[in-house]
């Protein structure tokens, strides 16, 4: 459904099941019987939840399904920076014939801003390739998790100024927003790699440009950004290494995701309670 | 040096320190003096091991080094091809915003063929990924290592019948040489997936092309060729990931490689047992 397809239709349905499609005043306004809007997904950040609670439409989503998922798309993305496997790529399609020295994971000194579900997920899959060197940031860091893999709470200004592979798995929020700016890529070093799988508008995209041009920094994946789909200039860039939003695009976590986005409509229209309710 | 540098300045030394280069016929007819050559890397089938033998040269090599770094690269490229994360990249520089669905590690048939050093390490690091379905095909293999990972021995006609992601181990020789052409090609599914990171020539590159280019098998990722450098026309495939012999371009891979290369040459001259000789 495009958005126009979506305002057309709506006012036909009781409950929706959507992805990151903007559920706000003017989608409410004519969504007269909805009464559960069902997200395929984790962030939240397109529902007017404020809204939504003030007319009673209850609002649930996926949390746990994409963390593997997602985690491993990370891994592959670090592997894919610290390795040169872009650039690589991108210059033999040139016919040039060049060997780019990198780095393993165990030779980064990895920075993981967010340790929820995805970063805790990211860790495990991380001990394998004996990285030693990883300071973490979050609001709230069970202590579990530090000790289980010897890793080290630090300040968010710390892990800018320290890592030199650093990545993001936070929710978006006002708290969030320009978390990286012109201020914080200026404390970086230049061999640095950011990572965002996350949400957009975290790493602000002007700032992350003109850093990236002027090889500031060694380069950057992003999976996500402030607006969806985008199509902006940072694509241009051959140390920004650009996909469409497809961190949790594998066949099991989207069927995963589905089954559980459709069964949470199951139980509300059936009077159980849902499992993964949005208060 | 060019191979032609080197053949004019060979005849002063002693011992050679030497990666991919030819120590062919002409070569050792120039290398007067030579007395030892020091391989960085493993592979060795660009040494004429019979005339060194004969002339009384010895070989040594570095068999232990790349296999973490070769096989770390190895598990990169295999989320890039299962994820589409090069496809997309691509679709997005053209200005495009497509969202590819892709497959997990744990949800591939996985096929490793070769299960030495480099192999072993591989079937290590994906058990973090909870890869249930790994078949292994070698002429020898360690039946501890089967059980270790809850692996199956498998034919390799069976793997390439069998699996959607499959990944060579070997050395180059002439047992190993054309190992993938168009009638192993034609066992396989539409949806398999082929990496090489050992040598080239082990899989036909114009059977390879052929197959790409009709979509016959979803694609492939090389790193070696059989004429290296290569500047050939897998490189045009857009399911063709090709990079130019890097994956065992770490830091820490070169420095112990090269590290341990000198010191079989510091041992050989102080008198010593060679380390890893090769007889």
């Amino acid at each position: 459904f495009s958005r126009n397809e979506l305002l057309k239709t709506i006012h036909k349905f009781d409950g929706i099941i959507c992805g990151t499609d903007k559920i706000d005043r003017i989608f409410l306004k004519k969504a007269k019987r909805l009464k559960i809007v069902s997200r395929v997904g984790v962030g939240l950040n397109n529902l007017d939840l404020q809204l939504l609670r003030k007319n009673l439409i209850k609002v649930t989503y996926t949390p746990n399904a994409p963390s593997k998922t997602v985690a491993e798309y990370t891994i592959g993305l670090m592997i894919n920076l610290l390795r040169n496997i872009h650039t690589s790529r991108k210059s033999f399609e040139k016919g040039k014939w060049v060997k780019i020295l990198g780095k393993n994971l165990n030779e980064a000194k990895i920075g993981i801003v967010g340790v929820g579900r995805i970063g805790s997920e990211l860790l495990r899959l991380l001990k394998t390739f004996n990285c030693k060197d990883i300071l973490v940031n979050d609001i709230n860091i069970d202590k579990k998790i530090l000790k289980k893999y010897s890793i080290r709470k630090a300040t968010k200004s710390s892990i800018f100024k320290n890592c030199n592979l650093i990545t993001f798995h936070l929710p978006f929020s006002m708290q969030t927003k320009n978390l990286v700016t012109k201020k914080e890529i200026n404390l970086m070093k230049r061999d640095t790699i950011l990572i965002n799988t996350s949400r957009g508008g975290i790493i602000n995209e002007d700032d992350l440009y003109n850093a990236l041009k002027k090889k500031k920094i060694h380069s950057a994946a992003l999976d996500v950004y402030a607006k969806e789909p985008y199509f902006g200039r940072l694509k241009k860039l051959d140390n920004c290494h650009c996909t469409s939003h497809i961190a949790s695009m594998s066949i099991s976590c989207r069927n995963q995701m589905e089954f559980e986005c459709a069964n949470e409509i199951i139980r509300f229209f059936k009077g159980k309670k849902l499992k993964f309710e949005v208060k």
